[in-house]
């Protein structure tokens, strides 16, 4: 068996131990006489599986009792449309920050949606004039104090850019973030949002998971069009049992969950990201062979882009990393070049591996 | 290690074959230095498995080639809605056939989502009358022939009722059918159904993937406030890639199709189903200390619910099954008494052991 230091965007690498207990319990879980995935999301067993992963959760990001937390289906991208149907039931305005692509898209959705509902999207900011290189600042924003919500996308997966500071409340407006690539990678502080999305393939499972937190006071309001499923409400009240779940994924997020609780918690795992980072941005700014497009400043602890100034020989970089057993470090098609992606699983050692061979390739084709 | 046999209804038991190759598979698939969970779903492999996956299910099924196969997230309960908006474009209106609690629910969500579209709910017929045991005879359905489409479930999974036939085609009124808990079970003539949808956690794999077979002719034709991710459409032109998928549910049930086809075939699963069957259900006409609550000719293949006469002995019934390994009888609490699910990864094993054992507890008990 050979593991290879796996820089893929998500799906991503799994902390080991964690694939390993899976691989020790697959024929047989607690007793059961069944695997995990065998067993019904009704038991005692797997109830007490679901409830443990929410807590651990609660724990890591110390969220209040007043927000819910559920594991759903669908990815961000259903969250796109499902968080209009519950937030929207009576405000269909939207202000929105253009930061990338998944802001990008989650606009495409709510300007199809919201004006059929008879509201209207905003963009406050966009950074599309600099080819989405920064978070734009916040003075220059045009927000709308009736909007009934802000939607950012708190690190941007595939242009590499993250929010160093969390927006400011105006009014009434419900602050939204997608945190799909960075969420439990850091301490945050989730009374400031009214509803965090995020995908689990980056940091805290296999795809096919969703985490929601919501405040309770924005449930229950949904419009009265929304599927029973998308309904936040329906499935707070269930424990997120409302019908079947992803009990392997849940399973899965919650033995990432009981790992990151050993590293220390988000704050643990938050200096141990730095460290990755700064070795990385560190190496590419003491150099003019590689360089980072993003600008200082918006640059993303997990998802690090960068760029060859000599673009032919990209093909020659990919094909020795991997067989260095360096993998996935091609950039996403919309930016081009290369990407690392070091989420909490990405040991130290794989950062270091990475700067040893770019080191090495640039001196020898420098 | 010591694997029960497992009567769950779902998730339910998977083939030991299919679990024993996930587990080493686990750490490293296919040369790529990692689980299956870890790679991208854009990269060549996983693409490849994805291919596969539904190659082999359009194998199985003799699925014709102007029918899409998709892999969706949500379950069936997910599917209430969606098909609704990808169907209902333009005609409003649903015929629906009450057998039980797959049924209820689906016209649940029709009932809430049709009239706010300007069309409405018709229920074709019930069995309510006696208390869902029986498949409501065709020459008895009050059907509408200007209807978008009639709606039924094939095997209902708590009350334990199948289909023997398929329904006639009525003008240009689509078949739409939950096969969830019978699916791969049995050969199907795809053609006479419009739409095919099944929740995986029966007969394909792990929770969290929904299959989803639907002729080419119905899509693209979605409601305007359709949600991007719930149109089929979209979905087909990305070969269910729209965003990521249930990585390692997709590979599961792969892996499930490949068993599938060395095992013959779902004609030679059937004739082992049906031989399951006849062995417990032919056990259950045979004796008075046990009886199946289902009317013959609507019995399931799949799901056979049965109680004891004496009630009292329930509990007592229970516990000495779960210590002699054989787990998860007890029934639906809405039905009580107890249920065997007998899916395709039941072996004939199982059921003689079940069988044996309840032989042995009315000597005991009776």
């Amino acid at each position: 068996m050979t593991r290879a230091f796996n820089f893929a965007a998500g799906p991503a690498t799994l902390p080991l131990e964690v694939l390993q207990q899976a691989q020790a319990e697959m024929l047989e879980w607690q007793g059961t006489g069944c695997s995990v995935m065998e067993v019904s999301h009704r038991g005692k067993q797997f109830e007490a599986c679901n409830a443990e992963a929410e807590q651990d959760l609660r724990d890591l990001l110390a969220i209040p009792s007043n927000y819910k937390v559920l594991f759903l289906q669908g990815g961000a991208s259903m969250q796109w449309a499902q968080f209009l149907f519950n937030l929207c039931g009576s405000n269909p305005n939207g202000d929105y920050i253009l930061t990338g692509e998944w802001t990008n898209r989650a606009v495409a959705e709510a300007r199809k949606l919201l004006p059929l509902w008879g509201g209207s999207v905003n963009i406050v900011a966009s950074s599309e004039d600099r080819n989405y290189s920064y978070i734009p600042d916040e003075g220059s924003w045009k927000r709308r104090k009736d909007a009934n919500f802000l939607h950012i996308c708190s690190n941007e997966t595939i242009q590499g850019l993250e929010y160093n500071f969390i927006p400011e409340q105006l009014g009434d407006v419900t602050l939204v973030a997608d945190m799909s690539s960075h969420i439990v990678s850091r301490p945050v502080d989730v009374s400031r949002y009214g509803l965090i999305y995020a995908g689990a393939q980056k940091n805290i499972g296999p795809a096919g998971i969703t985490i929601v937190i919501v405040r309770d006071d924005l449930i229950g309001k949904a419009r009265p069009d929304t599927p029973r499923m998308f309904d936040y409400k329906l499935m707070a009240d269930n424990h997120s049992l409302l019908n079947t779940p992803p009990t392997f994924g849940i399973y899965l997020a919650g033995l990432v969950f009981k790992w990151l609780k050993r590293q220390g918690g988000v704050e643990a795992i938050e200096r141990k990201n730095i460290a990755k980072a700064e070795l990385l941005y560190g190496y590419l700014d003491s150099q003019d062979f590689y360089y980072a497009p993003v600008e200082k400043g918006s640059r993303s602890r997990m998802n690090v882009p960068f760029r060859l100034k000599d673009e032919s020989l990209n093909a020659k970089f990919l094909a020795e990393t991997e067989a260095a057993g360096l993998v996935a470090l091609k950039g996403h098609k919309a930016v081009g070049g290369m990407r690392a992606s070091i989420y909490n699983a990405m040991p130290m050692e794989g950062v270091q591996a990475l700067v040893a061979f770019m080191r090495d390739f640039a001196a020898r084709n420098g």
